[in-house]
């Protein structure tokens, strides 16, 4: 078997992993009363947590896309990206703004990160 | 040649095979008369035969993308998709709101699978 | 190391190969000013550009994702579109509306590529 599904629901698995590839699911805010900062935060540490499940880390990220609810958010969501990001193993990336699954959630995340350098 | 490419039209194709893992372009129903939920059921048979075409299926997607044109219809999508995945199968998945190419259509989906396990 | 960045800026990377696979990051015009059709052979070249820094070009893109600020500009975007791809060698695709960064900004474009046939 070399596809591999990570804390797997209902519905769809939190990541899969093929080939040396993870593909995280889509990650929204646990406590969505935080605003698009604290919801970004939240978002990212659940995103290094399922990646660190599937043998990896943020450095290995190859292709990351925001969705924003709002695009006022851009900024907020940044400074909290910027801090976690490392500089040097920097993803590709693309932002653009759609309405979530609930109204309460301003941002949600998708990467795909190799599982190996 | 390691890409294959999958009922190519004028514009793009609707799926394309490299490494053992297929990218299927966005589908929407082919009779956007019908609901949320018989669109979603559309879809979802669409992309069984060109997951068939590459000779896999819906048990190797790997992640799924959900683009719904009112955030309105994510019960009915998710009651056609809960019954369509197959429950220790499951894929990554991320489900924004996005209006699509004609009005008419309210659900398109994108998959990324795998050829073999 | 199999994972290399190409024009690595602050915040993200413009594109990241890995294992034979490039990742583009979401291209927006990089003069805004022009309309729909305009900005969309803007990026265009911009991905041209990307691809050939990662020893690759426009006919082995296997997915590409088109973000339209506004769904009226599917024609114009199309019809520069289907001047650059190449009939035999074209890529899977899905076209969403959605707001960009910010609001000069008609389309954007993401896409993932094989480095080699």
């Amino acid at each position: 078997m070399t596809i591999q599904r990570i804390k797997p629901g209902s519905r769809f698995a939190s990541a899969v992993c093929h080939q040396g590839v993870v593909y995280v699911a889509g990650q929204v805010a646990s406590d969505p009363k935080e605003d698009a900062a604290g919801q970004t935060r939240q978002v990212l540490a659940t995103i290094d947590r399922l990646l660190a499940d599937a043998g990896t880390d943020k450095t290995r990220i190859l292709q990351a896309t925001v969705y924003l609810a709002d695009m006022v958010d851009y900024a907020a969501m940044n400074s909290v990206w910027d801090a976690w990001v490392v500089q040097d193993k920097l993803p590709a990336r693309a932002t653009v703004e759609a309405k979530l699954a609930a109204p309460q959630y301003k941002v949600e995340i998708v990467v795909i990160a190799a599982q190996s350098d």
